[in-house]
Protein backbone atom coordinates (compact mmCIF):
# COMPACT_ATOMS: atom_id res chain seq x y z
CA UNK A 1 0.00 0.00 0.00
CA UNK A 2 2.57 2.37 0.60
CA UNK A 3 5.19 1.31 -1.80
CA UNK A 4 5.72 4.50 -4.49
CA UNK A 5 4.16 3.93 -7.93
CA UNK A 6 6.42 3.40 -10.70
CA UNK A 7 6.11 7.07 -12.67
CA UNK A 8 3.39 6.68 -16.04
CA UNK A 9 4.91 7.14 -19.22
CA UNK A 10 3.30 7.90 -22.63
CA UNK A 11 4.84 6.32 -25.68
CA UNK A 12 3.92 7.88 -28.82
CA UNK A 13 4.27 5.49 -31.67
CA UNK A 14 4.45 7.32 -34.93
CA UNK A 15 3.11 5.49 -37.80
CA UNK A 16 3.15 7.61 -40.98
CA UNK A 17 0.77 5.97 -44.10
CA UNK A 18 0.47 7.00 -47.73
CA UNK A 19 -3.08 6.55 -48.49
CA UNK A 20 -3.59 3.03 -47.22
CA UNK A 21 0.12 2.54 -47.58
CA UNK A 22 2.24 2.20 -44.42
CA UNK A 23 5.71 4.39 -45.08
CA UNK A 24 7.35 5.00 -42.08
CA UNK A 25 7.11 4.00 -38.44
CA UNK A 26 9.19 3.29 -35.18
CA UNK A 27 10.62 -0.12 -36.64
CA UNK A 28 12.09 1.35 -39.89
CA UNK A 29 13.34 4.40 -37.51
CA UNK A 30 15.29 2.25 -35.37
CA UNK A 31 16.59 0.18 -38.36
CA UNK A 32 18.25 3.43 -39.99
CA UNK A 33 19.33 4.46 -36.54
CA UNK A 34 20.79 1.18 -35.85
CA UNK A 35 22.26 1.35 -39.74
CA UNK A 36 24.00 4.61 -38.85
CA UNK A 37 25.76 3.67 -35.55
CA UNK A 38 26.88 0.13 -36.79
CA UNK A 39 27.71 0.70 -40.81
CA UNK A 40 25.89 -2.72 -41.73
CA UNK A 41 22.46 -3.81 -42.39
CA UNK A 42 23.18 -7.32 -41.07
CA UNK A 43 24.83 -5.66 -37.54
CA UNK A 44 22.00 -3.27 -37.48
CA UNK A 45 19.47 -6.59 -37.92
CA UNK A 46 21.38 -8.48 -35.30
CA UNK A 47 21.02 -5.74 -32.83
CA UNK A 48 17.38 -5.60 -33.84
CA UNK A 49 16.87 -9.36 -33.16
CA UNK A 50 15.80 -9.61 -36.54
CA UNK A 51 16.97 -11.68 -39.69
CA UNK A 52 18.93 -10.38 -42.07
CA UNK A 53 15.97 -10.80 -44.63
CA UNK A 54 13.55 -8.44 -42.65
CA UNK A 55 15.99 -5.82 -42.38
CA UNK A 56 16.66 -5.95 -46.55
CA UNK A 57 13.08 -5.85 -47.08
CA UNK A 58 12.33 -2.83 -44.87
CA UNK A 59 15.22 -1.10 -46.62
CA UNK A 60 13.76 -1.69 -50.09
CA UNK A 61 10.67 -0.84 -49.11
CA UNK A 62 12.11 2.53 -47.57
CA UNK A 63 14.02 2.45 -51.34
CA UNK A 64 10.63 2.78 -53.17
CA UNK A 65 8.51 5.26 -50.77
CA UNK A 66 11.04 7.82 -50.34
CA UNK A 67 12.17 9.90 -53.57
CA UNK A 68 15.91 9.39 -52.75
CA UNK A 69 17.31 6.34 -51.21
CA UNK A 70 17.41 6.04 -47.13
CA UNK A 71 20.74 4.28 -46.95
CA UNK A 72 23.23 3.79 -49.07
CA UNK A 73 25.62 0.69 -49.95
CA UNK A 74 29.27 0.57 -49.30
CA UNK A 75 32.20 -1.45 -50.14
CA UNK A 76 30.57 -3.72 -52.24
CA UNK A 77 26.74 -3.51 -51.51
CA UNK A 78 24.25 -4.59 -49.05
CA UNK A 79 25.31 -8.07 -49.43
CA UNK A 80 28.93 -7.65 -48.66
CA UNK A 81 27.70 -6.27 -46.04
CA UNK A 82 27.90 -2.43 -46.09
CA UNK A 83 25.66 0.70 -45.56
CA UNK A 84 25.01 3.83 -44.04
CA UNK A 85 22.53 6.56 -43.56
CA UNK A 86 22.24 8.61 -46.83
CA UNK A 87 21.67 12.70 -46.23
CA UNK A 88 17.68 12.05 -46.98
CA UNK A 89 17.97 9.45 -44.26
CA UNK A 90 18.77 11.58 -41.63
CA UNK A 91 16.57 14.33 -42.33
CA UNK A 92 13.70 11.39 -42.63
CA UNK A 93 14.94 10.39 -39.33
CA UNK A 94 15.44 13.61 -37.74
CA UNK A 95 11.81 14.54 -38.75
CA UNK A 96 10.42 11.89 -37.37
CA UNK A 97 12.21 12.11 -33.63
CA UNK A 98 10.94 15.96 -33.89
CA UNK A 99 7.18 14.62 -34.71
CA UNK A 100 7.78 12.10 -31.78
CA UNK A 101 8.96 14.88 -29.40
CA UNK A 102 5.94 17.33 -30.58
CA UNK A 103 3.87 14.40 -29.61
CA UNK A 104 5.01 13.72 -26.11
CA UNK A 105 4.81 17.25 -25.02
CA UNK A 106 1.44 17.46 -26.31
CA UNK A 107 0.28 14.67 -24.05
CA UNK A 108 2.58 15.44 -21.23
CA UNK A 109 0.03 17.59 -19.86
CA UNK A 110 -2.50 14.77 -19.92
CA UNK A 111 -0.06 12.13 -17.46
CA UNK A 112 -1.30 13.19 -14.24
CA UNK A 113 -5.32 13.08 -15.01
CA UNK A 114 -4.46 9.18 -16.07
CA UNK A 115 -2.31 8.86 -12.95
CA UNK A 116 -5.18 9.28 -11.12
CA UNK A 117 -7.32 6.97 -12.61
CA UNK A 118 -5.12 4.39 -11.88
CA UNK A 119 -4.45 1.97 -9.04
CA UNK B 1 4.30 10.91 -62.66
CA UNK B 2 0.97 13.44 -63.20
CA UNK B 3 -1.44 11.03 -60.78
CA UNK B 4 -2.52 13.04 -57.67
CA UNK B 5 -0.49 11.15 -54.81
CA UNK B 6 -2.32 10.11 -51.88
CA UNK B 7 -2.75 12.44 -48.87
CA UNK B 8 -0.07 11.91 -45.80
CA UNK B 9 -1.46 10.73 -42.43
CA UNK B 10 0.29 10.25 -39.81
CA UNK B 11 -0.93 7.73 -37.04
CA UNK B 12 -0.11 8.27 -33.24
CA UNK B 13 -0.92 5.34 -31.42
CA UNK B 14 -0.49 5.56 -27.68
CA UNK B 15 0.83 3.68 -25.19
CA UNK B 16 0.47 4.07 -21.30
CA UNK B 17 3.14 2.00 -19.59
CA UNK B 18 3.69 2.39 -15.39
CA UNK B 19 7.18 1.82 -15.11
CA UNK B 20 7.73 -1.28 -17.43
CA UNK B 21 4.03 -2.62 -17.14
CA UNK B 22 1.89 -1.62 -20.13
CA UNK B 23 -1.33 -0.01 -18.73
CA UNK B 24 -3.64 1.06 -21.78
CA UNK B 25 -3.13 1.64 -25.55
CA UNK B 26 -4.81 1.57 -28.92
CA UNK B 27 -6.44 -2.15 -28.61
CA UNK B 28 -7.47 -1.87 -25.25
CA UNK B 29 -9.15 1.77 -26.45
CA UNK B 30 -10.76 -0.21 -29.32
CA UNK B 31 -11.97 -3.07 -27.34
CA UNK B 32 -13.56 -0.54 -24.77
CA UNK B 33 -15.38 1.24 -27.72
CA UNK B 34 -16.91 -1.88 -29.08
CA UNK B 35 -18.13 -3.11 -25.64
CA UNK B 36 -19.91 0.02 -25.24
CA UNK B 37 -21.49 -0.08 -28.43
CA UNK B 38 -22.54 -3.88 -28.54
CA UNK B 39 -23.17 -4.48 -24.28
CA UNK B 40 -21.33 -6.88 -24.51
CA UNK B 41 -17.60 -8.83 -24.48
CA UNK B 42 -18.23 -11.33 -26.78
CA UNK B 43 -19.91 -8.91 -29.79
CA UNK B 44 -17.02 -6.76 -29.12
CA UNK B 45 -14.60 -9.31 -29.11
CA UNK B 46 -16.40 -10.56 -32.52
CA UNK B 47 -15.90 -6.82 -34.05
CA UNK B 48 -12.51 -6.84 -33.49
CA UNK B 49 -11.95 -10.44 -34.94
CA UNK B 50 -10.02 -11.32 -31.19
CA UNK B 51 -10.95 -14.31 -29.27
CA UNK B 52 -13.66 -14.05 -26.66
CA UNK B 53 -10.79 -15.31 -24.16
CA UNK B 54 -8.44 -12.85 -25.40
CA UNK B 55 -10.79 -9.80 -24.89
CA UNK B 56 -11.64 -11.01 -21.52
CA UNK B 57 -8.03 -11.36 -20.61
CA UNK B 58 -7.63 -7.56 -21.86
CA UNK B 59 -11.10 -6.69 -19.57
CA UNK B 60 -9.42 -8.08 -16.75
CA UNK B 61 -5.61 -6.92 -16.96
CA UNK B 62 -7.56 -3.26 -17.56
CA UNK B 63 -9.45 -4.37 -13.87
CA UNK B 64 -5.88 -4.89 -11.97
CA UNK B 65 -4.06 -2.07 -13.53
CA UNK B 66 -7.08 0.79 -12.67
CA UNK B 67 -8.34 2.04 -9.14
CA UNK B 68 -12.17 1.35 -10.53
CA UNK B 69 -13.00 -1.36 -13.07
CA UNK B 70 -14.13 -0.21 -16.23
CA UNK B 71 -15.93 -2.41 -17.55
CA UNK B 72 -19.36 -3.84 -15.51
CA UNK B 73 -20.78 -6.60 -15.92
CA UNK B 74 -24.48 -7.01 -16.73
CA UNK B 75 -27.17 -9.93 -17.22
CA UNK B 76 -25.24 -12.11 -15.00
CA UNK B 77 -21.67 -11.56 -15.76
CA UNK B 78 -19.10 -11.78 -18.25
CA UNK B 79 -19.68 -15.42 -19.45
CA UNK B 80 -23.36 -14.81 -20.09
CA UNK B 81 -22.04 -12.14 -22.11
CA UNK B 82 -23.28 -8.84 -20.37
CA UNK B 83 -21.03 -5.79 -20.41
CA UNK B 84 -21.18 -2.42 -20.19
CA UNK B 85 -18.53 0.40 -19.86
CA UNK B 86 -17.95 1.79 -16.49
CA UNK B 87 -17.76 6.02 -16.00
CA UNK B 88 -14.26 5.42 -15.52
CA UNK B 89 -13.87 3.48 -18.55
CA UNK B 90 -15.48 6.37 -20.04
CA UNK B 91 -13.14 8.83 -18.08
CA UNK B 92 -10.23 6.82 -19.77
CA UNK B 93 -11.34 6.50 -22.76
CA UNK B 94 -12.34 10.19 -23.13
CA UNK B 95 -8.93 11.56 -21.72
CA UNK B 96 -7.35 9.29 -24.06
CA UNK B 97 -8.66 9.93 -27.53
CA UNK B 98 -8.06 13.83 -25.70
CA UNK B 99 -4.54 12.55 -25.79
CA UNK B 100 -3.99 11.34 -29.22
CA UNK B 101 -6.11 14.46 -31.29
CA UNK B 102 -3.17 16.37 -28.89
CA UNK B 103 -0.79 14.44 -30.60
CA UNK B 104 -2.03 14.55 -34.25
CA UNK B 105 -1.89 18.12 -33.20
CA UNK B 106 1.32 18.76 -32.86
CA UNK B 107 2.64 16.37 -35.37
CA UNK B 108 0.34 17.95 -38.22
CA UNK B 109 2.39 21.19 -39.02
CA UNK B 110 5.30 18.49 -39.88
CA UNK B 111 3.15 16.69 -42.66
CA UNK B 112 4.33 19.05 -45.40
CA UNK B 113 7.97 18.54 -44.53
CA UNK B 114 7.77 14.56 -44.31
CA UNK B 115 5.70 14.87 -47.78
CA UNK B 116 8.22 16.51 -49.21
CA UNK B 117 10.83 13.64 -48.67
CA UNK B 118 8.21 10.77 -50.71
CA UNK B 119 8.78 10.06 -53.76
Amino acid sequence: MSTKPSPLTLVPSLRVFRGRAFVFGPGKAALLEHIGRTGSISEAAKAMEMSYMKAWKLVKSMERGFAEPLVHKTRGGYARGGATISPTGRKVLALYRTMESASQAAIRRSTPRFTRLLK
